[in-house]
């Protein structure tokens, strides 16, 4: 296990200094130190259990719900299978060196735009230990340092999970410094890596709403902002029945906790009757609570009402609400209002209406006639997903590791000068 | 003239809600408009210089040096070149609707990655009115809405000119609310503007190391950081003494006042008494005072003794920073402590020096054998320049119409659901 630094500005210089040495290794080298790193980590699988059932522990005392205890438990397989995911990115191409522009300028200077790493990457997130070593391999994959913030209920399990990728580093002849955290500084750590513009790049939050939120608002650091999906579905006139039921039960039921879950459906006046009673009938045969305006409760039994809050509101739970609109128009409306920008799908056999709807509607990700569900990076075919983007700038939806790279140019001159 | 609204925030709704009109325009409705701002302001020629008159005389009133008061200035030519840069804008290629990706996934989901305006960009700059035209222009070209803050001195100047391109917006058919201005809150245009995190989409100051700074570290909107530019040139012990006295001088003199322009030179020590004197000469008879350290001084007459602020200052003069190093690790190093990330330069005639300088040197732009003076959107072909960012978020070095767009994921499905 290597020395970590006294001060969470020292941890961040030393993140700055280490990223110079990580950007510059080879394709080859960075696969060779995830494979490293998966192996270390199934070597100290007893150890990571060891500190994993102290963060346990502590949990319990402290009252940590059913869920939250669940998501930090580290068993052998769960550790295995961490490994596994790292030896999964190291198969990735590099996403570095690419050439992503090439022209010749001023009369003989080659100019070249490059995908480089983005130096530093910085990341908070909450007590789910796996985040530590999903996110140190996606960042070190595309030759970035990484300095991490996970949440405390997890320390112990996140300083053992650090300490075994360090400790890999050191012995890989790579700077082990390219691997840093600030759990141990509490809050102060969060506020000092939120303020360490110049020596972090870009700061990645992974969690609630309420997380991001709060290090959009405070970090002076730019920020790519993940998450938050209060998703809806539109179904149009013309939407065939057994694809409006099996496309909102499918984005409702198959995981309901997670940012692609469909919030909110809404149904075009004239396919309500024809469409409401059977797609609440399948929703609620599969548990779904539906919460829905005066119009659909009249069209099928056992909806609860639906609350203005209903329409702002990401369930995360087998919850859903139902509003009938008049028009496409009232339905784009609604988006505008309530949505988060993050996924939004048309159910509807009509071209005009599937084409108005994905040139309309502003969002990450806009779909006709399939599930919100597949917003998600490993579908998008990326090989691994650091998050799904909800703001405009730099990325936007899943990002893969080439979203953990910036660009630089390249000019190859023989003397030229500007006239 | 159109009405504008009474607050700040009423007016960043307005454009909010302009900017999805304007997002729907063809490529062919964005060039007529710009064409049609550009008649515009020719035939308000009179008037502009009238307002601009009013700008002029307070800013004599208050003290404006001659200097600021010329960037001020509007006179008929002037707003004639100005309206000629929005023709210009007009023909370039609409960056909006690239297909930037594209595939099937989850048999047989259409799949494609496309750019989207923005929505509404904010700018904050100085008061140089043609940069009122010049960001209206760039962001309609791309699709978006804007919403300006330009410095006080030049208010009835943009206020005139905000007049006449919202006019012709109306007179187009185009929403005018596209156009916005804070100029008549003061500060708190400017602050509420920065806060506007929703309602605008981007922020991009234009100006003074300072305006940038007080900018990125108050706002809430993403910025994109652009300008300030320590700028080196390192001359290597192979480089040619022509290559390195006309690309120094160049580099130098050709306008000393951007951010493009080498502020300071590194010779590695065996080329010292090579170099230093006719590079120092060169520059002298072109009337730059060069600030060298103490080795420098021994090789050639004239040179002032540089303090350690010379190394970290953007001259904007004909002054230049000269130090004597060891070798490249040196010069990196130096880089490293005082570069802005900006421009980069070696000249050398040695290949292996020249690839570890590109790959190791951490900046938008990094040379080898070519004069920093070519870091500029339209010598790199880009035909217009919203500014250079040396952040490495979304974009970096120079910026074109392309990065003003974001991008959005666009799914066609026929029923598709996770499995």
């Amino acid at each position: 296990m290597t020395v970590i630094a006294a001060t969470a500005r020292e941890r961040m210089l030393l993140a700055k200094d280490a990223s110079r040495s990580v950007g510059l290794l080879t394709d080859a080298q960075k696969a060779d130190l995830l494979r490293a790193i998966a192996d270390g980590i199934d070597a100290a699988a007893a150890e990571i259990v060891a500190a994993n059932a102290e963060d346990l522990e502590r949990g319990r005392a402290n009252g940590l719900s059913a869920g939250l205890q669940d998501r930090l438990r580290l068993d052998e397989a769960r550790v295995h299978a961490l490994a596994s995911a790292v030896r999964d990115v190291a198969d990735l191409p590099d996403p570095v060196g690419r050439v992503l522009e090439e022209r010749t300028i001023a009369g003989g200077v080659r100019l070249q735009k490059v995908s480089v790493p983005f130096g530093v990457i910085g990341s908070i997130y909450e007590a789910r230990p796996n985040v530590t070593v999903d996110i140190a391999s996606l960042a070190l994959r595309a030759g970035n340092a990484v300095v991490l913030r996970g949440g405390s209920a997890a320390q112990s399990s996140n300083a053992a999970l650090i300490a075994v990728m360090r400790g890999v580093l050191a012995a890989q002849g790579v700077d082990p410094e390219a691997i840093q955290t600030v759990d141990d500084f509490g809050r102060d750590g969060a506020r000092e890596l939120m303020r360490a513009r110049g020596l972090v790049d870009v700061l990645v939050p992974r969690g609630s709403a309420e997380l991001i939120r709060t290090v959009v608002a405070e970090s002076s650091v730019p920020v790519i902002e993940t998450g938050a999906g209060v998703v809806h579905i539109v179904l149009d006139s013309s939407a065939p029945l057994d694809w409006a039921r099996d496309i909102v039960v499918n984005a409702k039921v198959q995981r309901p906790s997670v940012c692609n879950a469909v919030e909110t459906v809404l149904v075009l006046r004239d396919a309500a009757e024809r469409l409401v009673p059977p797609v609440v009938a399948a929703l609620q045969s599969a548990g779904v609570t539906v919460h829905g305006d005066a119009d659909a409760r009249r069209l099928a039994p056992g909806i609860v009402p639906a609350t203005e809050e209903d329409w702002a509101t990401e369930h995360m739970s087998l919850d859903l609400s139902l509003r009938i609109v008049d028009d496409l128009d009232e339905a784009l409306t609604h988006i505008r209002t309530y949505s988060t920008q993050h996924t939004e799908s048309i159910i509807t056999t009509d071209d005009a209406h599937a084409e108005r709807f994905l040139a309309e509607v502003d969002a990450a990700v806009v779909m006709a006639n399939a599930s919100t569900r597949f917003t998600d990076g490993g579908e998008f075919g990326f090989g691994a997903e650091v998050g799904i983007s909800t703001q405009k700038l730099h990325a936007r939806g899943p990002m893969g590791l080439p979203e953990l790279t910036s660009v630089k140019w390249l000019a190859r001159g023989s003397g030229q000068i500007r006239s």
